[in-house]
């Protein structure tokens, strides 16, 4: 089938959705875990085929360690159906309701997107967790994982599928055609154009690979290319506080899009702080690079225009030297990508100063970058960390999957009463 | 000065007024509506420009009502203004609140999308809107407004920008450059590819105009195309409220979004309400064309299929006769915009199933589809009706333009400690 067949099956199937129950979907999700343990030796196979071609094609140690499905991500996903087969079920929810006037009652009430287009890289454990919550919040979904992981994507799709949609479930279990699978380059460049059939892409990947797919669709995008963070060291940093942060930052996990890539040093704290940092961070096998004024201090190579734009994914820190805050959001604003800044700071004017001022998804004080997060900020299973500012914006979880509708409750009015003065709204908030 | 430039200095703009107070964003709204008074006679002159022009031009008149500014519209728009200093300011409204652990506090706050790319027809008084919309919640705005209203365009964004700028208003005024006029074609074509610059485009205008920025540009777009709605007559409508929800929902004002196009009426009850419709539209002074079924009750015109995927704007009503509501909902899933579709019964469970099936921005029970409107569901001052399902959906007021940070507040934590398990999260709503 090609894919705007599949686009048009995820849309029909999307409308069948608003008609089952909470109950049809939660038993939906217990069916699919349950599934998943019962037919969990075909997955490993299947997998088994996907990891020995990947290994011939000299697929890099990394990246053969995200493409393995083994028993430890199989437990690790079903505990994530579980606690959304626990979670409250979102569609319907009544997120405000007003009394326009009598026997006229007005309604927002949440509900799914509709038709999710998800495009991942080789984690098929990936494709587990957004089909499920895909499932919990009654969006339909267009999967297309990485290559490597065919056979195993292949197969988790289909338990999926068959499990969900089993008659015996109640309103006879989801509608068929809810999940598809996409399988080739081809299918991609397709899905960038069916603005018509797919409500919303969530491409998860390389930082060419998103920014790519933000250029060419019209279809809005959720996520993030570039994630320059930095840490900014005020002048009233505590070096007891300064020291752990920058090190966790930058080098707690340096393949991360909330690790730190630029530390700014205020001029009036760097000649106290930088030897600590420079013990602490090369002791953790990071190279560091600092602006001629950084190096008149510790000894480390010399930062080039391009390191400030430089999203490194490596245990490498470039030190700029500021003298003031304002010129510490002026380099952020300049250089960040709007993910996550930090400040340490034992001024409190300071520190509200920055997160007032700064221009990003998540500003902290006195904390470790890494903290943006879905998890840890307890938004529950993560769809993935926005930069843009539309629907979205930081770490993502259920809620970025919903939309909304209106209902108007009425007994028979007509806005001929209310614009020619026979009526008046009454605007209560119920 | 480029649309490029503008647009840099839009955004810049944007990332002071993060550090501008309440108080400086009401009193500079105060400032524009003095202003607005100050310098009517000259904006009067500039419209009277503009007008002459026009009307050698050839305009036509419904055109040429809207391009009028003249005191009645002055008026309107400085009450709009009063409204909006009335209101509260959006800006770092706390919007949850939440302890991940001992001094580590998640704010999730209300802010600023940035800037604001607003693309309108020849109403010189949508851009004082808009861009006072704007003013109160912290947007920059680049606007483009119809090439007959260049004059009116032009001063009116002089004065709102001289009068909110002032350097005697609270945190001396507003960044000069928050307001930017863009005036030629070749302005919007380039405004459409800068995502980098713009966050939100607002076309408002003919269906194809919308339709081709929504096409053309992969920067978010707030707004709808086609508004095709549909009422429903149900076998268990009340005649004495599906007449008039009928005449009003199709006649009360052709030209807009939310009047009806097509009228589903089921079988059971087309024989005793089609003649009551018939009678009522005919009299109103609108055309119908009907189905085949239709026909075979009333003398009317015959659709064609062409017709069910028409938005008219004008006094002609297709009919056509379904067998159910699923074959109602389907028709309107298939021909409908998903702009605002309508139920009239008085069959509970009938009502109920669709406004939980159908996939529409307003879903409306017992009254006019005309009930669609920002100022109708209490929105306050109308950003506009968006039928896309991200960010915001259907009238969309203030809310719309407003996005969120994340700030969180430390006290020196690390994420290692919560990896490593020597901590963990306590997650508890504040």
């Amino acid at each position: 089938m090609n894919i705007i067949d599949r686009a048009r099956k995820a849309r029909d199937a999307g409308r069948l959705i608003l008609s089952r129950s909470a109950e049809s979907r939660t038993a939906a999700l217990k069916a699919v875990r349950q599934a998943l343990y019962n037919h969990s030796g075909e997955i490993f196979a299947a997998n088994r085929i996907d990891l020995d071609r990947s290994a011939s094609e000299g697929l890099a140690a990394p990246m053969m360690k995200r493409l393995m499905f083994d028993e430890t991500k199989l437990v690790r996903v079903c505990e994530g159906i579980e606690a959304l087969e626990q979670s409250d079920d979102p569609m319907g929810r009544i997120l405000e309701k007003r009394k326009l006037d009598k026997g006229l009652i007005l309604s927002r009430i949440a509900g799914p997107i509709g038709v999710i287009g998800m495009i991942f890289e080789s984690r098929p454990d990936a494709l587990v967790q957004i089909a499920t919550l895909c499932l919990r919040s009654g969006n339909t979904v267009i999967l297309k994982g990485g290559s490597e992981a065919l056979e195993t994507n292949r197969i988790l799709t289909r338990i999926i599928a068959d499990a969900s949609t089993g008659l015996e479930l109640p309103d006879g279990g989801q509608p068929k055609g809810w999940i598809q699978l996409a399988e080739t380059r081809e299918d991609v460049r397709e899905m960038l154009s069916l603005d018509h059939l797919i409500d919303l892409l969530i491409p998860r990947g390389s930082n060419n690979f998103v920014a790519r797919i933000m250029r060419d669709s019209s279809i809005p995008v959720l996520g993030h290319a570039d994630g320059i963070c930095h840490v900014y060291l005020d002048a009233a940093a505590d070096p007891g506080k300064a020291v752990p942060i920058v090190l966790d930052s930058k080098m707690q996990y340096v393949a991360v899009c909330n690790a730190a890539e630029t530390l700014l040093v205020h001029s009036d704290a760097a000649k106290s702080l930088l030897p600590l940092i420079l013990d602490s961070l090369n002791s953790a096998g990071c190279e560091l690079r600092g602006c001629e004024r950084t190096r008149s201090i510790i000894d480390v190579k010399a930062a080039s225009a391009e390191d400030w734009d430089t999203e490194y994914l490596d245990a490498i820190l470039s030190i700029r030297i500021v003298d003031n805050l304002d010129e510490a959001i002026e380099h952020i604003h300049k250089h960040g990508s709007g993910h996550t800044e930090a400040i340490v700071t034992e001024d409190k004017q300071a520190a509200e100063a920055f997160l007032a001022r700064v221009d990003a998804a998540d500003v902290f004080h006195n904390c470790s970058t890494r903290f943006a997060d879905g998890f840890v900020f307890g938004l529950g299973a993560e769809v993935g960390i926005s930069t843009g500012k539309i629907h979205a914006r930081g770490p993502v979880g259920v809620e970025g999957l919903l939309s909304y509708r209106w209902q108007l409750r009425g007994s028979g009015q007509v806005i001929a009463d209310y614009n020619e003065g026979r009526k008046t709204f009454i605007h209560k908030k119920l």
